[in-house]
C-alpha cells in the first residue's frame, strides 16, 4: 500500500509538472518531433557503435563521439511527451497511450540516462570490451521501453 | 584566380569527404532525418529563448539550458548532407540542389558554428542584453541559409 502510494504520489508529481512543459511546444505535433529528433539521434549513434564494435579495428574515437552525443540527446525527449501529443495529426506518433500514465516510463527513463552516462565514462575509458557490454546494458534499456510503450 | 582555386579545392575536399559520412546512414532517408532532427532540436530551443527575451522577467537558467543544447546541435547535422540526400522518397527534404554543389554552404556551417558558440558562452555570462544581441546574430545566419538554400 505504501509503495502504491509512492508510485501514485510520483505519477501525480509528473502530471503536475507536466503544464510547464507544454508551452515549449505550440502544437502537440512540435513536441512529438521533438522527441522524435532525439530519439534519431541516439538511434543513428547507437547503430554507429554498434558497427564500430562488429568491425576488426573499431574506431574509438567514432565511438566516443557517438556515445557523447547519446548521452547529450537521451536529456531530451523525456519533456516531449506532454499531455495530448498521444495523437500528433500530421507527424504520426508510435507512443502507446499508457506512455503518458505509467509511472515505470519515468524510471525506465532516468535507467536510460544512468546507462547512458556509464556509456559516455566507459567509452572515454577506451576498453572496448567494457564499451561492449555496457553497450548492451544500453540496448536492453531502450528495448525495455520500446518493447512496452511503442507500437509496432 | 587563386581565390577561385581555393574554394575549388576546398568544394573537392569537401566533397572527397562525403564518402566516408555516407557509411553512417544506411538510406538517404536516414541521413535527412538525422540532418531534420538536429535543426528541429535548435529551432525549438531558438523558440524557447525568442520567448524568454520577450518575458518581463526571462528565466536565466531555461536560456542558458536552450543555449547549450543548440551548440552542441548545430555541430550534428553538417555530416547529414550526404551525396544523394537531396531527394528523400517518404521522407521530403527542402534542401535546395546547391546544398550540395555550392562551397559557400560549408562557409555558411561554420559560421553558424562561431555564432552558436558565442551565444551559449554569452548565455553563461548572464548579460540578457548581450544575450538578445547574440541571439539577433545567431538567428540572422540561420536565415541566411534558409533563405538561399531551402524551399518555401
Amino acid at each position: 500500500m505504501r509503495k502504491l502510494l509512492l508510485t501514485f504520489g510520483l505519477a501525480m508529481a509528473g502530471l503536475l509538472a507536466l503544464p510547464a512543459q507544454a508551452q515549449n511546444f505550440a502544437k502537440p505535433e512540435d513536441a512529438i518531433r521533438y522527441r522524435q529528433s532525439a530519439y534519431v539521434l541516439m538511434g543513428n549513434h547507437m547503430g554507429r557503435i554498434n558497427g564500430q564494435l562488429k568491425a576488426d579495428k573499431p574506431d574509438l574515437a567514432a565511438i566516443q563521439r557517438s556515445a557523447a552525443i547519446i548521452e547529450f540527446a537521451a536529456g531530451l525527449p523525456g519533456e516531449g511527451f506532454v499531455p495530448g501529443s498521444d495523437k500528433g495529426g500530421l507527424v504520426p506518433t508510435r507512443a502507446k497511450p499508457e506512455v503518458f500514465t505509467d509511472p515505470k516510463v519515468r524510471e525506465i527513463g532516468g535507467k536510460l540516462r544512468e546507462e547512458v552516462t556509464k556509456l559516455n565514462a566507459v567509452a572515454k575509458g577506451g576498453d572496448i570490451a567494457a564499451i561492449r557490454a555496457q553497450f548492451g546494458e544500453t540496448g536492453k534499456t531502450c528495448k525495455s521501453c520500446h518493447d512496452n510503450y511503442r507500437k509496432d
